[in-house]
Order: structure tokens, then sequence, then C-alpha cells
């Protein structure tokens, strides 16, 4: 299927110049036209596979997505020892902070998706659909640890996994705007960790 | 003084009408002739007090960020019974969030901030200087608390201060892009607080 390959690579090109651009000054003013000249395709190509500028957001994000799920999956099978619920979400969420040049150009383009959304249903509909599983696979690890008292009972899964991804989000913010540098992030998930996972030590 | 009034009038008006384009559409290809049309004015009169949009856009914040500061002194002076830590922060937090029409007007001002300044210096430097006061109050007050063992003891009050602030920066960004209803930010803010405050009811 050569033609196949073919039609995803220039897909992917083109997202890849998307990113570019989103990541080294935003999406503001930024026109098909430009995009297609970084990708070194003309317009009407660009138009073959994308006909709106949200089109090709929504297809770039959702292949940032899938990288960070393969580095999440990567470190996850690099982890030592047993997958206790504390490693599974601890390395999961230091995926969700831009602690690295990948992980920064993803996060980079996650909030000029932001940006955008909170003016478009459809586009908010997809975000909505994009932290269903991830509060699923916290809320379900959480309810893990609870059960096995690394947790306090009183802690409700679903909230505590709510929280999570809400926090990340707010850290991932303050190390772009250079408030927080990332490694004081990470030690504040690690000091909000500590406080979730009372019993983990023990 | 007249003339110096309605200087200070006018400016106000021109930030109001971008409020109002940033919180229909955002700030994404709006310029600054359609930001004078929606004030009422000339371009060159807009021109007269802003010479770029990044320029009004600090301002309006600014403008924002002292409306915001007033309705929580109301709120606060609202208080019934002793100020505690616990009352000042989670008031402080609530107008944080965008819980009501002018918060939330607020609030999508500050998104379109955000995707702008994690691409320029200048802009970066005003929110980390925005930020400060506030980490600064939530601290004093943790360190308050914890004197009095609202708080336990092994918590750090800047690190505590600073995961306040993320996660009210977090919840609001799931809340204007409808993951999160009003009423289950606040809830979820609340079980934060509750499980920080354990020694508060006692």
């Amino acid at each position: 299927m050569p033609r196949r390959v073919d039609h995803q690579q220039r897909r992917r090109r083109i997202a890849e110049a998307l990113w570019r651009i989103v990541s080294s000054r935003g999406l503001d003013d930024v026109g098909l036209r430009e995009i297609a000249a970084e990708a070194g395709v003309s317009l009407g190509q660009l138009q073959h596979y994308f006909k709106t500028r949200d089109e090709l957001l929504i297809y770039a994000l959702a292949q940032i997505g899938e990288l960070a799920s393969e580095r999440v999956q990567q470190r996850l099978g690099a982890i030592r020892g047993p997958k206790t619920p504390y490693a599974i979400i601890r390395t999961s969420l230091q995926e969700m902070l831009p602690l690295d040049p990948d992980s920064r150009t993803g996060l980079l383009v996650h909030v000029a998706f932001v940006a955008r959304a909170v003016h478009d249903p459809q586009l908010r509909a997809i975000t909505k659909g994009g932290t269903r599983p991830l509060a699923d696979l916290f809320a379900d690890q959480l309810g893990r640890a609870r059960a096995e008292r690394q947790i306090p009972t009183d802690r409700d899964p679903d909230t505590e996994a709510a929280l999570l991804i809400c926090l990340a989000d707010g850290l991932t913010n303050y190390v772009l705007l250079d408030v927080l540098t990332p490694p004081r992030a990470q030690a504040m998930l690690d000091a909000h960790l500590a406080n979730l996972f009372t019993g983990a030590a023990s």
C-alpha cells in the first residue's frame, strides 16, 4: 500500500509544520498558506487534506496525543519493580508537563488549542472526549490504591483524578509562562502526590 | 481635572471593547481596527492610547485584575465571623474561577493572554509579576494556619500556595472547556482545601 503510506506521511508532514509554527510563535494570525509553505506543499495540496485550520489543529493535536501516549508507555515499560498506582500516575503526569523539548512542543500546541476551543463548541467536545480516558485511568489506579490503603480511605478516586489532571494543566501553564521552572513544577507535583499517597511507603 | 477623567474613561471604554470581542470569540486574528470600531472610536484615537494590540491587552488585563481584586475585597468584607486563613483563601480562589459572568469574561481574556505570553518574554514578565502578590498572600495565610495547627505542620506554605494557584488555573481551563461544570470545579476545590485544612474544624 505505497499510496496510503504517502498520504499519511504528507498529513503528518503538514501537522509537523504546524507544530513548528505554533511552538515558535503561536497560532495567532497563522494562515493555511503559511502552514503550506512551512510544510513545503502547495495551498491546494494542504487543502486536499485539511479544509480548515481547525481541522488541521485537531489532527495535529491527535498526533501529539498519540506520541505522548507512546512516550508514557515507554516510560511505564522502563519502570523497574512493580507498576504501582503511584508509579503509573506519577509517570503519566510527568509526561503531561513541559519537562523536555518534545512535551514542551506538544503543550504549546495544546495552549493554542485551548485558546480557540473556549470559543468553539466542536473543539470543546473533542477536548472533553480526550480527557475521559486519562481521568478513567487515574480513577482506576486511585481506586486500587485506596483498596490497598496507599491513599486515605476518605479520598474520592474520581475527584482526586480530576484534581491531578487540573493540577498538571495549571503547572504546565505556569512553566510555559516562566513563573515556575521545570524542576520546581516537578517538586510541586511530588509534594501533591506525597500528600495523596500517604500510605504508599508503608 | 475633567480632561484626565475623560482620558481614563476612553482607555477604559477601549479595554471594555476588547473584553467583549475576546470573551465572544477570542483574540485570534482580531486587529486594532476592529477593536476601535467596537469601542466607537477611530483607529487613530485608539492608537493615541495604545500603540499595539499587546499594549492594549496588558492594560485590559490589569483593569480586569483590579476589578477582580475589588470583588475579592467585597467578598472578604461580607464574611461573617472571623477572617480565618481558610475563609480568606477560599474566597480568593472562588473569585479566580469562572463561576459567574464577570469572572468568566476576565478569565477568557486571561486565556487569550496566556496563549500569547508563552511566545513573548515581555508578556511573561508581566504574568510573573502579577502572580507574586497572590502567592505571597496565600503563603502568609498558610503560614498563619500552620502555626495555629489548622494545616499539618509538614506542609510547606510556599509550595501549597503555588499548588492552589496552579489548581485554580487548571480548574478554570477545564470549566471554560466545558469538561467541568462550575459546581463540580467548586466541589473539587473544596475537596482539595479539606485535604489541606485538616485541623480547621477542630
